[in-house]
């Protein structure tokens, strides 16, 4: 039996720090984060792009119908990695809050705030017995009057602002073609083909992206909107990829 | 004794996660779904059709008495494999949503909403303390103005959207017949057809399917209902097997 | 030390799967019905036939005071085998059901809908901590306006329509004579009598029922009432055996 | 280390049914009842009888302010073997059910009602966690207008009838008398003479039953009361003894 | 590895039952009260005397400010040995409940009405999980009208009535010597002298009573009240001890 | 592995009794006092004089800011030794009972029953689940009208009253000095010298008390109030020790 | 397997003490905060300046964006090491006690209680099931009128002044350099300078702080206020350090 920290029971149970300072549980909710379909978002000046794959993982499987960008507000979009279930109910949250917001204090909720929010209820799941942690991590993209701002918020509660980020199964290597070839002063189309480049590089070889196994949230600085893509616009913006 | 995780003590509690991200408690769900009698779902441009076997397990048993497709409203109806007990109570909260969601907004639920709010309960049970996954899998079918659509929800609390599926002890042979021969133009009647076949596969040799043995519901693309079939609709059909 | 599933500890909580997808706690429930005193039901186009063994396991019991055949409304009766203690409880909520559904929609209730009402209950103390399943199955018998039910609950929460059935110690012997002889066009009078030899048979080498160690309960379609027997009717019915 | 159920820990938590359909934890509770001073009831035509011994454990035990009968209402009775605190409970338990019952139904409660509201709450606390059950058996005497009822309530919540009935130390050897002497027609003097000899023959050897080592409920079928003895009555009686 | 009962685990939580029928936490915290200062009580057709002794533990221990002789209620007073916390939280029950008693029915509680109260609220400890038994045994002593009552309260949530009784450290030896030398018929103050001498027997060789070491209550028929005696008076009465 | 009762899991939960009646917890809890700093009270005719040190632990420490000893009302104060922050929660409760008392009652709360509402709220967090004991003892001081009064409350909740006590780390060595100079009839500047020469005691060798390291709260029987000293004071106070 | 008291499971519920009277669970708590990015604070007679490092741990991440430094009133603010999630809460929590502070009081909160409302919530998170501490550390630093404060809040819920101090990975290190260099009479642009060199020991060799890797806070006894530092200031800062 291994004597390790894992098999001595500090990662049995979700309130429980192991001697290290580590919360396992949290640790182990990324592992279902690292299984999801690869997603990733780019912000420049110009906006922010959420592209993610999706994969047809049975011949019969209705892949149109399954959405992977999510529409928040006007402004903000968001796409997740991990168990879709624990996603959908962060989504809905977020949601909810985004309106009232506007009902409350008339104007649209920030970017930060929202995702302050989101990240919150992830954190009470991580302190408090009779849960578990929410085993997804969320990509929040938008525009806060004209700037744009990308977020991740883990399982553990923690958010973070980047530049360029990619997770899910690929994370890895999307990431890798991020940081080579990102600039920050990328228009909205060059964004959108990045983005496409780094979902390429992730999939198996001799399988090309389609309009439908990626689906694609744009926010544009200028207009200072989310909107997703429609079918043609993603069977474009593939052509160009060549 | 076994060193691998499951031995390990993680799949013992509902709301852990194991060192590589995996719920198992969910997971062992869905041996309950495996067990249980084969219910396929076929979708088509005319409508989505769902099919049941039912097995006389025991020679006194009132097979013309036990019910296994449910209408939910006018235009949805399901199926499900699994722990029946559990399936009843998520069909009675499909059913309650479903009427609420007319009067409230005068005009009946999307299949993929309804399908989402039964997902939702399904995921909470997998999130909290104190109680057990779901074992049951619902197929849900219905037309949303006419448009046809099919939805599985797992215990996980995870949905999909599928052209047709399988679901129960057969799975495997009936989704392999399901994919050899599926086609998105035909008509309702070849898609009963199609299912009646993909259950008669997983019959036992030399038993043929029977008006008792089989349930039907079909959801037309041109009437926006779902019904159920009559004993003679089914005999007739059964007859066109050959 | 046992390394079978049961001793891994799946079966010690109520409220998980384990790896194969069963729910040990509620099979073991079932080990409470099989020691219960065999009770069995024969549904017939003339109605339905309930009949329970008593047995004297002391001298100074006072069979006469135990009842065992319980009148839940004017149309539906039941019996059970198992722990009598859980048992009163569902046929207290059963008969608090029959009235108040009554009172509400001013006609009986469906024979399935009560039987439903009944298990889900069961199914709730399958799914939620804190408490055990209950270890008790319920054979349930009425007329639907002049449509015979016979119904079975399990301790799973399942129920299942029968033609005939038998439960507790006995239910082997009892359900294989019920088998062969059953015919679904008896009268009430030869139900009762293919009840009392079923009966007969899962007694001791040499013990003869007596109107005190039997009890039964007799639906028919014509009245649509469910009715006690009274100890001369047993008496009389107990002379035709032979 | 054994192998069999017990050490396997099924017997650990209450709400736990073990393989074979056991509630260990209630079968245990036995083991209190099992442990209290004898005591016993005899039902014949002309009434009901209970007798319980009071054991001086202590030279300066004041046996004379120990309560062992207990007065429920007017027409009911009890004693119990067991853990007395639990006793208590039940007994305030019954008594505000009696009274309650003659206030809203302006009848008094029948004997048998009565002791099904009491058994229905020691079933509670077999199925619920949290708690444990009680580890007292109560005997219930009384009469439903001119009937005389005896019954036994178990830690599990089952209640059955009696003709006669002994529990507690020396429930063995004082059933075994009761059986070979009980007559249904005795009348009251006789029922209690009989009811003193049992409990004689459970005294150590050379040890008598004195007026301060019995006490004695007794309930006419005549006058439809239960009343407790006095000091002379008591010594009347055992002087009969011979 | 012990094999015993205490090493499976039945006397870890207080809601279980051993398989002999014991509450093993129960029996544990009579240890609690075997540990404390020796109390004991005596009740006489005069009254009722309680005496308790007080151990100089450490020099500069302040003897005289520690209460060990608590007033109920004019006519009810008491002692205790065990747990002085748990022992606080109970006589501020009975306290409050004789009050309110006073309250309602404009007359006093009785000594056993005041004690089974007490002792309900042990009981309910020892049934529910989340709690321990109270580790304190009271000895109430007081004057029904004219009539003499003296109490045992256990962790059991047990109570019984005695003619002497001596709890705590010294139970044992204290309880010999009552035994040797009670007489029903002793006066106030021969009781009185009767206590001290058996908490005498109890002190170590050498070491006399003093009036710091020591706490009288009396309860006297006559006059039907409990008081605490005075330094002076149990000066006097040591004075006589010889 | 150890065989004694900590090794067999009797100290691993709060709310168990060990087989010999301990609560090991609670008994653990000792162990958080016994790391705290050195704090003693003295009592003497004069009033009451409460000592704490405060070492200086990390070179930038900012001792002056750190409070050990504290007012609960004009004429009682305290201090105490162990868990700190388990400390300030039971002095917010003494100080917000203390003024309801005067609210209430129209005068100050006695040294006693504060003491006693403190250390009820301690015996409460040993006997429920959920909770763990407080890990700190405190030292309370006041004046009853003139009456000096010095009371140790407990983590198990027992409270007991001192002519002079110490506790903490120094415990040992400053009782033992304590006791051999203690004398009833000190007026208050010799007891504060005396409290200062026990803290003296308890320092590293070499290490001197400084108006820094030490705090003194001084209770007066002729002011009848509680007042913490000046810098000054103890400056002189200190330079008298010599 | 280690027989040592973390293998004994004393380490693994938040609410129980190890037989030494540690919290073994707060103990690791800190492991946490050992983990975090370093953070200090210098208090000196001019005011309180805070500095934290940020690290750029991968290309993409967007730093300016990130908070370490944060506002908590016109006159407090804090920075924090550990759990960014946990510590998001306790500043939320810190701001809402601070508005309302000075709604009711009509005057801004004091340093040490504001302190003390965070440190009594971390104090009830050790105390009490179902939860775990928090695992982050706290500096708050402001002016009380014109005194400069600054604290440290642990995971414990002690909470202790400081003159300067570091949490974080380089805490020794940091420590150390601020234990030779630090004066209580340094204005704040030298407090500042103090700060940056003290996180500037703690880079790796070669990197140099920048703008971007540290925020700074700055509290002026002059007015009273805590700001945040600019771009602009801290590159000029930085400048300054050579």
């Amino acid at each position: 039996m291994a004597l390790g920290p894992a098999a001595m029971g500090y990662d049995r149970a979700i309130t429980i720090f192991s001697p290290d300072g580590s919360l396992y549980q949290v640790d182990y909710a990324f592992g279902a984060v690292k299984k999801g379909w690869t997603t990733l978002g780019i912000k420049t000046n110009s906006g922010v792009v959420i592209a993610s794959e999706k994969k047809k993982e049975s011949r019969l499987l209705d892949l149109d119908n399954i959405e992977k960008v999510f529409i928040i507000d006007d402004h903000i979009g968001c796409s997740f990695a991990g168990l879709a279930s624990d996603g959908r109910i962060l989504i809905d949250y977020a949601r909810t809050n985004a309106l009232q917001h506007r009902l409350v204090y008339d104007e649209p909720i920030s970017v930060a705030y929202l995702t302050k929010l989101i990240s919150d209820v992830k954190q009470a799941y991580t302190q408090h017995g009779g849960v578990r942690p929410f085993g997804v991590a969320l990509l929040i993209a938008g525009i806060d009057k004209t700037v744009p701002k990308l977020y991740l918020t883990e399982p553990s509660g923690q958010f973070t602002p980047y530049q360029a980020i990619a997770i899910g199964q690929g994370d890895a290597a999307a990431t890798e073609y991020l940081e080579k070839n990102y600039k920050p002063d990328l228009n909205l189309e060059d964004s959108v083909i990045l983005a496409l480049r780094a979902l390429q590089v992730v999939q198996k070889p001799g399988e090309k992206l389609t309009p439908n196994t990626v689906e694609l949230g744009i926010a544009s600085a200028d207009t200072g909107t989310f909107r997703k893509s429609s079918f043609e616009e993603r069977q474009s913006y593939i052509q160009k990829l060549g």
